[in-house]
């Protein structure tokens, strides 16, 4: 309606249109503030991405992080390295000037390995040929002078016990690959993991006299992969060791020429006390609802085959460059951001679940927390709650994509903050790309020198703008 | 309208009815039928780029080409390795059973690097120290004392042009380095690149008597980074070197401490008289249309300092990869799909231009070239046409998805397919992730052991789903 045409109205409807008119003009400016505003807000965070990828690419001091944990060497739960690391971590906390540095107690299994272990395998064809072998997590010793028996190569447990009473005073060989036509290997681990954590179980209720689980990478090479397992109550304790993928089919070819091939191992592994050790927490404080917080987190211990470059020294840089790029760019949040070096996500996760129960959580509200725990690669997106708690994150997929990222999904996290998620917390979940990541897993090759700056860095750089738009905008 | 209310309409309204009834109707089952085809064409495609997927991830045959590929060494234009790099792939295309294998003569460079270069600061607080140089491609050789010079340092043109006649009988010293805030690389690598392909003749232009540049990595290390320079006709010929990022850090700050301090070199490289080599082309002939091409094609030649794994044997890998998947899966494609492994993209791009010309085009059609010269690393996703070209493309992100990608864009190829562009064939390129590739381009560290099997693999699925598609759909 044009500004001539009310004059030909009758003034009855003329008295009717002016609150009509009143209210389109006024939603018309309501619509334009809060259009502008969101646009406003839109560049400001926009802005604020840039800032962080700015600086956390100029810089590249997740890497410089990441050399102070590696450094201390390999952190199994329990051992003086992973006390070195939590003294570490929080000294750099003290160093960033965070809020609220401290200790939160945690008991931890303490298993050591040992000597470094043996392992052989006997065939009336090719004699006797040393293979690369580790104890399995939290596996029981073999004699000293070792254990030697006939091998049953089985590929699922179900194989297992289709062979009622063969495996009896055997090796069960669980040679099960992961499925290498997966795009995310995560998938093939999960798949594959069974064996390793359940396969010695499993191979003693039909009498097995030991377990030989083939390492869960896809890599074919000569270093075992190792990793937790569990004996049932109730059942045998048999000696669990991983062979290398390159030995793994060396044995399975050998079998198949001279089914009387023998394997033989000696593991000096021992259970010892379970000792306390901590979780180490520091905050940036929020400035308008201190007690709602952020948690960004990985874990400090790894396995002990090596530094645990990707698991999980990378994980703990990510969260505490995050923490560094918000502090330094002075972005001050309304809410509070911390982050969590966790203790014991490998060796049963009571890092994690201490945390979540902890005294000091009374009075602090976890909105959302953060995990990155898959290695230090090209972060690729975001797991996010589940498919309905999404739903409102999918409008900031851009900015995300901004800093290199490609994707928001529902997804989550991982071990240590799924406890705070049985509580109400958001779980969230740096997703790196996963093609190397079992390359290096829980083996000797999970060194400093397979992380790339770049990548590492980009995964900081995302954790900070999560957590910095968490801060402001809530969940 | 329900049936019921048709026995009120007039006899008028009603015969009227019919015929727009029969239309509503008939467009109906049209659609039906088009969206159902459309949907069996989706699932066929579905289903082809899984078989495509599971194929090639479980075989990882692309990793054996990269190999055999660079266990012939570096394969400079000219060399005896480039040359026995043609008859590889051309034997490997013959062993593949591709249709119509054979060679294509192209006139390359050949430029001899001659002795490990030498470079070497003199300061009057350090004394002589020795620094990684190698010669840039195409320089010419220093006097065979080599030279020695005091330096200028110089970032960009612009500056060196402000310095007026200061560069006279100097070394020049470029030390731009590349930005490492952008997240794709390339771009960083593009505004640096300057420095390396024109400093010596802008060098020469102020009177200097040689040209030093920064590696173009963003690594920190020992490893000079080569590629190609050119001359200016009319402008005196210097030699020109590029030094390793460790060796132009400590040349920038023992300049800052002594200005006087002095660089030598020594190279003794040399330009011979050009060669003849070869493209090596080999097809999938088209079922229907196979006069219709599809071109998949990286480049067999690389530089010098290594076997130039990710440059680009990566992509001569990927196209040779792709042709296996298709032809071992038996799809039969309607279009014909070659895979051209360019000689000479290196060393001025003669075998990209030779192709598009050459006699043997002549009765045939070009609708699309796909190049892989981006690294054999995890493909994110494919560059294709430029923004109007594009559109219709877009719709088969899902399925490139499907094997692990991300996206489809506007974007096109590289230097060997360029020709082509120029007569009309849409150009397409395959794109990596950029985070590592400047790690090791073009230097020493460009081995197969700095390539992931299962990232190249997946590169090479992407380029055979995407000449498929292309194959039955056309453009």
């Amino acid at each position: 309606m044009s500004a001539g045409s009310m004059s030909i109205l009758p003034k009855k409807k003329l008295l009717a249109f002016f609150p009509l008119s009143f209210l389109a003009i006024a939603s018309f400016f309501i619509s334009v503030l809060v259009w502008g505003n969101v646009r406003l807000e839109n560049k400001i965070y926009k802005d604020i991405a840039r800032k962080i990828l700015h600086k956390g690419m100029s810089e590249q001091y997740a890497y410089e992080l990441l050399k102070k944990i590696t450094s201390v060497g390999p952190r199994l739960t329990g051992s003086p390295q992973a006390e070195a690391a939590v003294e570490l971590t929080r000294r750099i906390m003290h160093e960033l000037g965070l809020d609220n540095v401290h200790l939160e107690p945690t008991e931890v299994p303490h298993w050591v390995r040992g000597e470094q272990e043996e392992g052989w395998i006997s065939s009336s064809n090719s004699g006797r040929i040393s293979v690369p072998v580790a104890a399995i997590g939290g596996s029981i010793a073999t004699p000293t002078q070792g254990i030697s028996a006939q091998v049953v190569e089985v590929k699922s447990f179900s194989e297992l016990n289709r062979l009622g009473d063969k495996g009896k005073g055997k090796i069960i060989f669980f040679n099960r690959p992961m499925d290498p036509k997966l795009p995310n290997t995560f998938q093939a681990y999960m798949a594959a993991a069974i064996q390793r954590v359940q396969g010695a179980t499993e191979a003693a209720k039909h009498g097995a006299v030991g377990a030989l689980v083939r390492s869960l990478t896809m890599r074919i090479d000569d270093y075992p992969h190792t990793g937790l397992m569990q004996y049932d109550p109730g059942v045998t304790k048999i000696p669990a060791a991983c062979i290398s993928t390159r030995g793994a089919n060396l044995l399975s070819e050998l079998l198949k020429k001279d089914p009387s091939t023998t394997f033989g191992m000696k593991l000096s592994c021992v259970e010892l006390d379970p000792v306390v050790s901590h979780n180490v927490v520091g905050d940036i404080t929020g400035s308008e609802s201190p007690e709602e917080i952020i948690v960004m987190g990985g874990h400090l211990d790894s396995w002990d085959l090596s530094p645990g470059a990707h698991d999980d020294a990378a994980g703990c840089a990510h969260s505490l460059e995050a923490l560094r790029l918000i502090k330094e760019l002075d972005l001050k949040p309304k809410r509070t951001i911390r982050a969590v070096m966790f203790m014991n996500e490998e060796f049963g996760g009571s890092g994690g679940r201490d945390y979540a129960r902890s005294e000091n959580r009374k009075g602090e509200i976890h909105l959302a927390a953060i995990e990155s725990d898959r290695g230090g690669f090209l972060p690729v997106g975001f797991g996010v709650g589940d498919s309905q708690t999404f739903k409102p994150f999918k409008k900031w997929e851009s900015l995300f994509q901004s800093v290199g990222l490609f994707w928001l999904r529902p997804g989550g996290g991982g071990v240590d903050i799924a406890p705070l998620g049985q509580q109400g917390t958001l779980l969230i979940g740096l997703v790196p790309d996963s093609q190397r990541y079992f390359d290096v897993h829980h083996s000797g090759k999970d060194v400093i020198e397979t992380v790339n700056p770049r990548e590492l860095e980009l995964g900081a750089i995302a954790m900070a703008l999560f957590a910095y738009l968490l801060s402001e905008e809530g969940i």
